[in-house]
């Protein structure tokens, strides 16, 4: 089978790989469709720690094709999403019930081999169960949705709470719709590009911004702006300088900036401790997906939370080294590696 | 009778002022003792906003001496501490239950005369009863543990966590207390003063760093530390930068940094979002005393948190405007002023 | 001016009565509607404890007509909702921010005169302002949603969670559309009219379920029902035996049972302690609207919750007693007393 | 070795078994201690469900013996404690955290060999090191404890809270002690040996009832009583029909009943709804140990949490059978199976 491999930081190319067998408690998936993320591009560059030679790819989704010995809840031919964080269950941490925080974790297409190929492996517990009639390159979302759900809960927002989400990236536009699904009534998003500024309109939110337009804390925060000193939670999904700066400036008092975007180790950022403290504003960070994925597969199955339009490039397997490679194109939202395709 | 009052940022001084006359639900207390705080002399320097002239003293406590019209829970003799906070009720922060963020907050003893004289005037419902055994001296520890207290509810400790106080002034050690009372078996003080990790020690803490023995992050954490990996939960207690800076990198994974101390406003610190991220810390302010002053009465009334060994200094009132205007001595903890005191 | 007066318990009557004066810091707001809700029929039946004679009606909105001495916020010609609710500030419970349950807790409309009436006075700070191109009736809705607002808070929803109403009355009927808006994604009201189910269909309702046609626990959480296991949370809004015994049984593992209706004081109702434990099944009772007025007057300004379809008959004063007096007509959800109505 | 094992409903006996031999990612561990639970008796009884022929005891700790392959984190000759409840890890419940609800809950000394025997085996997942130097029969208390800091973290205990604690067993005074290294400062324990009652007092509780001295509700919460008002946490840990009904009736205003103790399967109590939603008390049922096990063993390793004086029998294997049939001797609170005794 074909598999787009990382042989080492900055080597990655289409290889011709044997088809895996599923060992115990496995299932064998054929890769339906895998989203391409940031975090694809920082482990080529050797940014973030995998472990080559690997197959990349953790946002994928397929059709069961064989069960390894022991797989009770799954069948050939049914469709499933894969959370690709596996916990080791006997850390501290997991032990703990913290399982995102496991001091072992393996994830699949960054330790162990990902969807990026024909076929992909994984355990039967980390596999969920979709829909037959769902669009095939749907699943590929879960992945993503599973993180921002963590960070919507984490933010305990309340019905008629007021929100803006810095950056219009897939993270951003799916944060967007968690947010109105769990009760916020006044969401504004901000991100440069035009296209997704749209995007976020048609999706729920009741007001954009461009950071371009000048000071944009002034113009969502202002007595005749979209919300009037800040918002009861503000989601930082850029991960950058700016926006990190931005967002508990745009909390309104008594609020909360949940850090999702993530920026490279070593960055620093400058907040004020008495601004945070005499508006007793708090910054909430959200790493990955604690018993979030199930929840993400649900809400992409019955279609709650809107994926097609997030869909910006469809390609082959034969194309995605070099669309891993290299930047995400201009205005893109998400560019999806369907193996299948010729 | 005699009053410290601030006339002018810059300008404080002992006066003879006309004593006041409780008004309608209010009580007019003979102050037995008011602290001096670290707030009295950023009002002095006009670093924090009051309204001169004006009496200062917001850490006060007394004995009812003569009930206003419609007074009904209290009687002249009973001991009575006060809530310097008085919120409006009305903003919209006041009706969201959100009160130490009310938007027109005035306090006793910033905003309307305090507890340096030998008699304060106070609505009734900021008064909380203290037993008629008490040490005259220790109602006036009230108000800064009821700030500590609403620092150690957003902390959300359990039975068997991790802590670590850094800065070993009053609103240090009383967090300490507290949080050993709240659940916590292991906590860490970190101040410069021998003294003042001496008294630490004294009061629950289980080890104690001296920030100037070397890096304190790495000494603590060490697998060989007093706290490997790090504190469920870090309690900014010094309000400087070093400190501020310390604070959630001394959070384990999955923890939290409380910051209750001050830094001068449009001072910054800076953060690594990257390390917030990946080890999921979150950095919750506390501001003030929502809803906790009645908990912190009880608390000193029974004798459950130590104050004695906090009292540095007791001064009379004429002593009182030059231990505000000029730094706290090396060491010391509490300056109380006693107007009774010749 | 004309009030509904109960003049003792069992005897209420419109009569002719002195157009109050606003006190200072109080409103006198012409009354455009107020609802009738079961508290006010056990008020006359003296099931509930009030203050004869007094003018009924706790659920109202109108316009400002003129304001006491030392109102800032509201100016006469504004159309503001009224929180019945006055808390005293002073009780043991409002200090530590349990308004709801506060010790000498006046309402409007039984303590003190209300809103069956032309005129009403109350407390600016009770009154929070309503759009002037607001439907004239729709605020009369503000005080019932603002009740379901804190069951709904208490029953931290997330996004994507499973939902059962128990009951189709006004407080159902609010209460299915804020768990919709605060993120339920699957949701079943119970209730017995057909009109009231397919009312809750249109307003969000997933399915609706017949108490009549036989066994409901059965029926919805069949492993082919609409919520095999059952709901994260139930609602219990009708008030009943069965319904109150049926919540915790509809609850799935680890969910809730959130219990608004009220049951006649001493009247019991019983509970399997085996099954609650084995399947960690919390009862959480909601009493009331602590903060949430606000919130509730936001919604129903944006309406973002509908309330057109609760009214079920507009009613001018002279016949409010007998609406009052009689059970509520068959179908029926609100009869709004509308004093300008001929 | 010597086991003692259940053949079927009503059948224990001691008898001659294979040692077993530990399997991959195994422990085995020669038992030092086992407690005797009121499970067990239930099991015996048929009226809890167990997977007989099957040894008993889920209470153990002791010294590993030998390790299966695979095994990381432990060595021949640590002392353990065993978390005797293993989750799937791969069900509904166990996929969004709540393991503690896990559909194919396996308990260790119920559903596979436990402790009550020379040797017990066990996942290394389940095992928790605890020190070389501490007590050999105090491991023996981590499991009730684990089940007790879950009760007490569902409380949110705040500092300086009020508790009552119904039932003087291992449950109550376990808690008794958990709740006040959480913060609670006053606490009553009620129970009807006079023996335990003196025990509770030397544990922490500051006052204690007996409830043959009449009606212990109006005793409590008397004005002039220990806790006027009643409780901010009650927890019943007595598992019988009139501490089921006293709890929430203890609870103050806005408190919590916390219900650790087990009815029969199908028993009833009565509530009065009423009661629940004026007072706004909430009934809150904790079901055993998700993520507490290592909590409790660090708690029992460093004595913060006092064990000898529960310790009421120290028995060796031969005679654990007539131990677990008969009831729990008069005053007795935990007798301890001790494998090496002669
Ligand atoms: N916490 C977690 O668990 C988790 C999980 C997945 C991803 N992430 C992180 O989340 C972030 C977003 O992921 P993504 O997949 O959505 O990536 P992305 O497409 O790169 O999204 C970021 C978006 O931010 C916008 N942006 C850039 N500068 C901005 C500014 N100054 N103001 C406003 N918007 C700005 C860009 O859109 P415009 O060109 O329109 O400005 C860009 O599309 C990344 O840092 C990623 O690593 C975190
Ligand atoms: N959030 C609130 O509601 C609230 C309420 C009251 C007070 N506050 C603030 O809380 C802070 C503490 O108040 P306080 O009354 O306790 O004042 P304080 O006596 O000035 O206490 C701060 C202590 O920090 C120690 N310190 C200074 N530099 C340090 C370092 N690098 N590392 C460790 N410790 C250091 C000092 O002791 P050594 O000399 O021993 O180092 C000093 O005593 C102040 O900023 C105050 O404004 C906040
Ligand atoms: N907690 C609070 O703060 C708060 C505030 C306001 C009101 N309340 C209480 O909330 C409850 C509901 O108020 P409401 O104004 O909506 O009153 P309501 O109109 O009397 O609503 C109750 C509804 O329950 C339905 N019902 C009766 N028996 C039922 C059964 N066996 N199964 C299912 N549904 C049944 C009835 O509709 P069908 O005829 O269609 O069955 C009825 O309309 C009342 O008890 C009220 O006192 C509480
Ligand atoms: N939820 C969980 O996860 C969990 C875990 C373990 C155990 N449990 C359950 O917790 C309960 C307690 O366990 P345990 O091991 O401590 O058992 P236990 O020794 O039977 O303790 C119950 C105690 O309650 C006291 N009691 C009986 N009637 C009373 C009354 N009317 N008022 C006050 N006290 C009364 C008895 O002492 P006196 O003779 O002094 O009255 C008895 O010692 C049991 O039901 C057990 O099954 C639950
Ligand atoms: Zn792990
Ligand atoms: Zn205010
Ligand atoms: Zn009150
Ligand atoms: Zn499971």
């Amino acid at each position: 089978m074909k598999a787009v491999r990382l042989q080492a930081t900055g080597q990655l190319r289409l290889c011709e790989v044997e088809k895996p067998a599923p060992g115990p408690g496995e299932l064998l998936v054929r890769v339906e469709a895998c989203g391409i993320c940031g975090t694809d591009r920082h482990i080529f560059h050797g940014e973030f720690r995998s472990k080559p030679p690997v197959t990349l790819g953790h946002e994928f989704a397929g059709i069961v094709e064989t069960v390894g010995p022991g797989v009770t809840d799954f069948r050939p031919g049914m469709r499933v999403t894969g959370d690709p964080n596996i916990s080791c269950g006997g850390c501290e941490e997991c032990r703990r019930g913290r399982v995102n925080l496991c001091r072992n974790l393996q994830a699949i297409g960054i330790h162990r081999d990902g969807g990026f190929a024909d076929y992909v492996c994984m355990p039967q517990s980390q596999a969920f169960a979709l829909p037959a009639d769902l669009d095939p390159l749907h699943g590929a979302f879960c992945e993503p949705l599973a993180c921002c759900i963590h960070g919507v809960d984490l933010a305990g927002l309340h019905a008629g709470a007021s929100v803006i989400v810095l950056g219009g990236g897939v993270i951003g536009l799916l944060t967007l719709q968690l947010a109105r699904l769990a009760g916020a009534t006044r969401l504004v998003l901000v991100t440069r590009s035009r296209e997704k500024r749209r995007l976020a309109e048609s999706l729920g939110a009741t007001a954009t911004a461009d950071p371009g337009d000048g000071d944009v804390i002034a113009h969502i925060t202002a007595a005749d702006g979209p919300l009037p000193g800040g918002a009861d939670v503000v989601f930082e999904c850029a991960g950058v300088t700016e926006t990190m700066q931005q967002a508990p400036r745009l909390a309104r008092r008594g609020g909360s900036a949940v850090i999702l975007g993530v920026m490279p180790q070593g960055a620093r950022i400058e907040v004020e401790p008495f601004d945070l403290l005499f508006r007793e504003v708090r910054l909430i960070a959200s790493f990955v997906n604690p018993f979030t994925h199930g929840r993400a597969a649900d809400l992409i199955a019955t279609g709650r939370i809107k994926v097609e339009p997030l869909i910006s490039r469809r390609i082959g397997l034969s194309e995605a080294p070099d669309a891993i490679i290299n930047p995400a194109r201009g205005g893109e939202i998400r560019a999806l590696v369907i193996p299948g395709r010729k």
